[in-house]
């Protein structure tokens, strides 16, 4: 079929209207399925395909993988430069934290402290973590009480929650900054981790060539009344992933320095019983801009049962 | 973002490779991504449109709908008018039964008998439907041996299977023609029905001002060694649906008359206790043409338990 043979059969479809539509939504859906329909004729998509492919979507849906696919496939960091552009446009202060994915593992409702908090429950003997540093806006002027909301992965590389074998909200908190605009925490360092090894994002990576390694990361949203809610991520340095994440999540400007310590002497002042690590990372919010989206995006997510 | 750097964003994407991959997925797959890529820009799709379509994903998979979606954007019928070219193309035999869309609701492993078969188990008191015609080559020679796989909905819309009230495989039989050609069978007459009102097909067909009502139909595929196979489905003449499926299977061809009877002698002669209809039906099978796919599609189907 020809270019308008196809264009005349989707206003076929889509002129198929009873009652009055979401224009929005009709406008997108419209266009998708142009989209699609002259991509099965380009490429010359055979029915085997295009089944095998609905099947892949309903693997997809089951599995509940469509956020480790939309990251995986560089979506959400599309949306992510995207935003950035539109900030940009709009005038927004420069000089803010990058931005990076949210993933499809924060879960709201964590323990709110003042100040500091310990992430971990006591029950996992990998490296301690002593994390902290201000949050601060774009002059350097701190912000005392700003919420940072913090998660990520144990030292396997799950996350509570979605890992049940973990105690509910471990390494998950949310810390207001005190009155100087600081943050700390204690916890323990996260590992790195893959999709599923059977799951359809994985299957699918395979099939593209690509493995599905994330490394070592922690996951912040980062808020306060007035100033754009930042979403994003550090990695942790040295981290054989940290440039080749499957996600497309390390941006420069997230990869602080991590401080390793073993002296004997050190860890005794410190109180701690093994080695620990350390590392200083403060936040940058711009303010808040009329016109622009500056909460953290709406998305459905997971919740603690 | 302009087009060259959605180019270079995606050829980053699609270039993160380090190991063989399989070239078709890979090369559909970049395309689908670009194609994406230029309509969140063109669109100026927000995050939260992104993220809700992808929970719409999630559910869609969950909800095992992605098979009644597909019809309802008419994708599938896209499908069928792009095999009916390629036949053309390959210079099939003209003349053969339109084919039309298989939908999502066969199951293998029906009773099959010879020559003729009820299919309904006696517990559907709506009109009984008398069934009954040839198969055919395109010099009208009748096919001995072709097999007539048939499925439909009960009087209440539902399919056996799917619907665990029925007796397995209710209302569906392989029938193997006789040495002339011809097959018959006794059922009730199907109804038309309507997409899950709560499920996700449903929820984006009113977002676009669309009803899910398909009219009441017969599903086949009829085979036979040497033909292309075909996939085809009789509509009821005079539902209200006929030219108003929302799956768009409704084909000139595919509408038989039905001749309802109701006069007592005529019963009486034909030993049943209520009104009856009768559809006569020939399939016409062009010969199968090499280089050709002459089967059934591919495709995941559900199966009985």
């Amino acid at each position: 079929m020809n270019k308008t043979q196809i264009q005349d059969f989707a206003k076929r479809i889509t002129g198929t209207q009873s009652a009055p539509a979401n224009e929005r939504v009709k406008a997108v859906v419209d266009r998708m399925l142009l989209d699609l329909f002259v991509l099965i004729e380009d490429m010359d998509v055979t029915p085997e395909e295009f089944w095998s492919a609905c099947n892949y979507v309903t693997e997809l849906g089951k599995s509940n993988e469509v956020g480790l696919l939309v990251p995986g496939l560089g979506i959400e960091h599309f949306l992510d430069l995207r935003q950035d552009e539109k900030e940009r446009a709009a005038g927004m202060e420069v000089g803010g934290t990058p931005r990076t994915i949210e993933g499809p593992l924060y879960v709201a409702g964590a323990p709110v402290s003042q100040g500091e908090a310990r992430l971990d429950d006591g029950t996992d003997d990998g490296e301690i973590l002593l994390m902290g540093g201000r949050v601060l806006d774009t002059r350097g002027n701190p912000v005392p009480g700003a919420k940072v909301e913090v998660w990520h992965a144990n030292t396997r590389g799950n996350y509570s929650v979605f890992d049940q074998s973990q105690s509910p909200f471990n390494l998950r908190r949310t810390i207001v900054t005190d009155c100087e605009g600081c943050y700390r925490f204690r916890s323990v360092m996260p590992s790195g981790y893959s999709c599923p090894p059977d799951g359809p994002t994985q299957t699918l990576l395979t099939l593209l060539g690509r493995h599905g390694h994330r490394p070592a990361h922690i996951h912040f949203f980062v808020s306060a009344p007035g100033f754009r809610t930042l979403t994003t991520q550090i990695n942790i340095k040295d981290d054989p992933h940290t440039h080749d994440d499957f996600a497309f999540a390390t941006r420069d400007g997230l990869i602080p320095d991590v401080v390793h310590h073993t002296d004997p002497a050190v860890l005794r002042d410190m109180g701690v019983d093994r080695p620990f690590a350390t590392i200083a990372f403060d936040f940058t919010l711009p303010h808040a801009v009329e016109g622009l989206t500056n909460a953290v995006v709406e998305r459905a997510r997971a919740s603690a049962a």
